[in-house]
């Protein structure tokens, strides 16, 4: 039973118990200075932390709360399918101005929606004044084996969950003042972990994985980077949507698909049956520096793309 | 070895490069989607987080950038100690104004400070650009048997560690226009985890603690509430600094000694020997409703104190 009666007195309080309720049994065992947790023997803890904040990572005319609510836990949540961990918890810190006090019922919701829907608990959190709305999800998730970006190794294969692009276009369409298209807005309002994908894909020889949270190309320089390896990437296959072509594909950020290495050919039809989103193989590692080459039709495409909080 | 010689390039990653040189050995493993810790085996997982926000937690013009950083990851770290879990690690999520990019460093050296000092490796976190300036710490800890608030029982003895009073007296120093005296000014800036002194307690059969974080009668009102116990305490022998009478010093906030609860008397001359602060009964747990009633000189006390963000 979670704790959350025994909470002292007070409106900071009072506040807390609004939040455990809407969360329901996904709430557990708030209330004391710190969350407890069993780790199943034999699995190794998988923590990673994760920032949300307006202006920066949301626009409130963009997206409800509780869209704005589940995009954060998404993204945070998205780095433990990134190391093929499954969830296990989350704590959440809300800075909430006086002016957003109204919202947080409807941004818990969506905390609330991404953690139910990964199989994580809401174990602790944080509820502070601020000027600035934000937030911070802390995910914990296990694993036996975590998958890191530095297993690339040469011969490996490459391949890529899901269609890219549909944030960059839902952002597009703001930017000029458009309502995106309904499939674009989907991706970039309801980004989701591919957790049971990534445990899917680990069991079957993928050992090095990175999510696409700056851009394909980005995360592709991230996992050669971290496997001291070179990577050959051809974009011709990949899938997108909203009519982008790959190369611009190729640099939309929080798409939170996975990028993953296997040293053999993965079954890329079961995966589709399976999770009704295509893996496509979009490259191998080849002999050389560490680095990315992508083309598409045969002519090299730049690197780069992704979001550099202080260039 | 910490990977952090594989993060990719960029302003930011150069930022991330550079904290993570200042931190030493003290940072492990970070650069991957996530942080990959081992628990002892038979102990479980505590985990708390915690924020601090310019203008609410810290205030630039009393502290350096090193002690703001001490102070916000001692908070933390303080959550642990109250539940007698030796800190693993620790995840730091900073909202960077620009206007604070020149002060990062210092926030990072005394986040590092306080990590070192109580064994936690800081394994992992986030960097975001902001208009305001705030950190999220989330600390991760192992216990066989970790400490609740829930646990206090009809008959157990109460007590404090420390000398309690120094924030308060700080703050109206300040608020006032005066500089606080030293001890009061060592004991807002640079307050201590009590991690080796709660291992120590738990040991010796303390079964129910709380962090002094709002206050002593606040925090002795959330340990009442959590165990349905009726708490008696006596201030009357309550240690203070700088000058305050008890019943002020029982509403000081932020302190982060620790109350707890015993069925059997501690050795407070051998607790003192052993951390070089005091040890005090100050009180027990009697029959009756969940609640607190405290007495000074045979007065009694109101109730109170602490902080509440949203009232």
């Amino acid at each position: 039973m979670s704790r959350e009666s025994a909470l002292g007195p007070g409106r900071e309080f009072d506040l807390v118990r609004t939040l455990i309720a809407r969360w329901g049994d996904t709430a557990f065992g708030i209330g004391d200075d710190a969350a407890i947790l069993d780790v199943p023997p034999g699995q190794r803890v998988v923590a990673s932390t994760d920032s949300a904040v307006d202006g920066v990572h949301f626009r409130r005319d963009w997206l409800t709360p509780r869209e704005i609510g589940w995009r954060a836990a998404a993204a945070a949540l998205s780095d433990l399918a990134a190391m093929a961990a499954r969830p296990l918890a989350m704590l959440v810190s809300l800075l909430v101005p006086p002016a957003w006090l109204g919202e947080v019922t409807g941004i818990a919701d969506g905390l609330g929606d991404a953690a139910r829907a990964t199989g994580a608990r809401i174990v602790g959190g944080d509820l502070s004044a601020a000027r600035e709305r934000a937030m911070t999800l802390t995910v914990l998730g296990a694993a036996a084996t975590p998958v890191l970006r530095s297993g690339a190794r040469p011969h490996d294969l490459l391949y890529v969950t899901g269609r890219l692009g549909g944030p960059l276009a839902a952002l597009r369409a703001w930017q000029r003042g458009d309502a995106p298209s309904p499939d674009a807005r989907e991706r970039f309002a309801h980004p989701v972990p591919r957790i049971q994908e990534a445990l899917w894909l680990a069991a079957r020889g993928a050992h090095a994985a990175i999510d696409v949270s700056d851009g394909l190309l980005s995360d592709a320089a991230h996992l050669a980077a971290a496997s001291g390896a070179h990577l050959e990437l051809s974009l011709d296959q990949l899938p997108t949507l909203a009519g982008l072509a790959p190369d611009e594909a190729a640099r939309s950020g929080e798409e939170y698909e996975l990028l993953v290495a296997a040293a053999r050919p993965l079954d890329t039809a079961a995966f589709a049956r399976q999770f009704a989103i295509p893996l496509t193989g979009i490259g191998r590692v080849a002999s050389g520096p560490a680095g990315v080459d992508a083309t598409l039709h045969g002519a090299r495409v730049a690197p780069g793309g992704g979001f550099d909080h202080f260039s």
